[in-house]
């Protein structure tokens, strides 16, 4: 994909301190290719703010992405960027549609680089059909950042038939994961720190606003909640539903779907997976009727091809996950305190 | 002000790596206060999307402040993140009503210097009448930033009587700057790198969308442009005019408003002010016919209290911005190359 966007040329090959100044420094960078990149009428304009048309309901959801390294197996920073904050908005019941991109660069960053991640930006925009319609760019000295952050905003109006809230979820409701678990932050430990598998495990990162609108285009308000388990993974969203419903989260530890590979990693690095942060699935949780027409009609679709019920909501040890494992012992399992990997995200 | 906000007791002092980590410290964190803090009903939600209802034509701006120190005469990080994303929302004609609210914050910050600035950005949202509506916080590294970034993003519908553009700019038409010019950057420049003066010269951060507001109100499509002149100066705001419209710009030194220390300190660190950082002033594009009273309004509000007449819209020097001095001549401004304060915002 990124020979059809080859790099303009320039006479600067890292960005400098004056590229943030506002000048024609900063001019000169987006007009190179930056603009051209990620062009749509809206951006077109240059101007400082967007002016859109928007109607109705509305999903408004923010995400600075601080990922080290900026570059990991299956992803970097500028798809993360794009697809966190598209999952965050269909997570509403929205259908994204308008992003803010804004970067802080750190003195010294490879143009090479920079423009490797703005065409990542640009194929994702494309694969979840979403414009970067404003931005920023900022520059800080070297030792004042770390190459890159990016922080993306969106807007999304929420889809006519989505009725998406804590206060939806009932006792009996099915908790469904719409795929492995467990992928990104182990692809992001693989590379870190000099730790290495031999293996091909790669993050997860992708949009799911696909798949969200088909869902709830064809179950409507059977769907109660849609949640993504990003940082703190599966077990830090269930333990909010749990917090935020006041009925328990019952799960069941040989329903989980997860990767050969990736369970192999948690073993070896002593990461429990419900813990492992995710970027390209979901957990839903809906009318018990229809939770076997959910998994089915998830299957279907290749970015949730392993989908599967893991769990129910009960009466029983209201506020707390509890987990049956395997061999029949059940033990609770509590939000995440600190975090297993930093700056996974 | 912020004896009304007392810290709450808590049993860290700094931040650390895990309140970014999206798990329990994390939450411990917001829930300490924060939410508190800045609680409204959109935010209440604690979701990781607002759900907003919008309707009609809407302006998206997001910028990111990199500004260093954090605490700076006139203001801080806090206070300049809301007010900037207000502004650029107000220069679009919009009124400014919901901002996104993104930390990245160095490993390390006190506690007490974090919730300074949490303090600053409820106050200034009160001042401005926005409320936040959804955030972000993550935690990078001792060394991997500088105690703190932060991402506003912002919303406001456009106001019915505004009809902002570039393409409304005309021969003829008027330039007028709101207030005095470069405190910002100078207040900034005064307490950076151990350069000190005997002065008590403060920021302009404050919000505009008050006084734009009003403007619009009396004045409608009379008002053909507004710009902020933050990073880069009035030379670099001046420069985009002539060269997006095609005009030339022309200006009289003469009637530029200065402070006086300002000046003086200008002159003393070789600046030109027309290139120093402004962060509560506009300039306005009007019809002829209007500027007189146009500027006798402004001159009623005391944050715009020294409004003046500086240059006109010519077909004279196409794309180009001229200025004659004091003594006669005249002479091209370029836009700003780099950056004369790097980290200015």
């Amino acid at each position: 994909m990124q020979l059809s966007c080859p790099m303009p040329k320039l006479d600067f090959d890292k960005i400098t301190l004056g590229h943030g100044g506002g000048g024609s420094l900063t001019n000169k960078l987006l007009e190179s290719g930056v603009f051209d990149l990620l062009s749509n009428p809206h951006l077109d304009q240059h101007h400082d703010g967007a002016i859109l048309e928007l109607k109705g309901q509305v999903a408004f959801s923010t995400d600075s992405f601080v990922v080290s390294p900026i570059f990991f197996p299956g992803g970097d920073i500028g798809e993360l960027a794009v697809n966190g904050t598209v999952n965050d908005l269909a997570m509403c019941g929205a259908k994204p549609q308008y992003l803010s991109l804004s970067f802080i660069i750190e003195e010294g960053l490879l143009m090479t680089e920079f423009w490797q991640v703005l065409v990542s930006i640009k194929n994702a925009c494309e694969k979840a059909n979403v414009q970067v319609v404003t931005g920023d760019t900022k520059v800080v000295e070297r030792g004042k950042g770390d190459q890159l952050f990016i922080n993306t905003t969106g807007i999304g109006q929420i889809l006519p038939s989505a009725n998406i809230s804590m206060q939806r979820v009932n006792e009996g409701d099915i908790i469904i994961v719409s795929d492995v678990i467990a992928s990104h932050g182990i692809a992001i430990m693989s590379i870190r720190e000099g730790l290495e598998f031999e293996s091909d495990i790669k993050s997860d990162t992708r949009p799911l606003n696909g798949i969200i609108e088909s869902l709830i285009s064809e179950f409507e308000d059977g769907i109660h909640l849609l949640k993504d388990p990003t940082r703190g993974g599966l077990a830090s969203v269930l333990n909010e539903v749990a917090r935020d419903t006041r009925f328990g989260v019952y799960l069941e530890e040989k329903s989980l779907p997860i990767d050969e590979q990736v369970k192999g990693a948690c073993e070896i690095l002593g990461l429990d997976p419900l813990y492992v942060a995710n970027e390209g699935i979901f957990i839903t949780v809906v009318n018990s009727d229809i939770a076997e027409s959910v998994v089915e009609h998830l299957r279907k679709n290749s970015n949730t091809k392993n989908a599967a019920i893991i769990g129910e909501v009960v009466q029983d040890h209201p506020t707390q996950v509890v987990i049956k494992s395997k061999i029949g012992g059940r033990r609770v399992v509590n939000m995440i305190v600190g975090e297993q990997l930093p700056r996974i995200c």
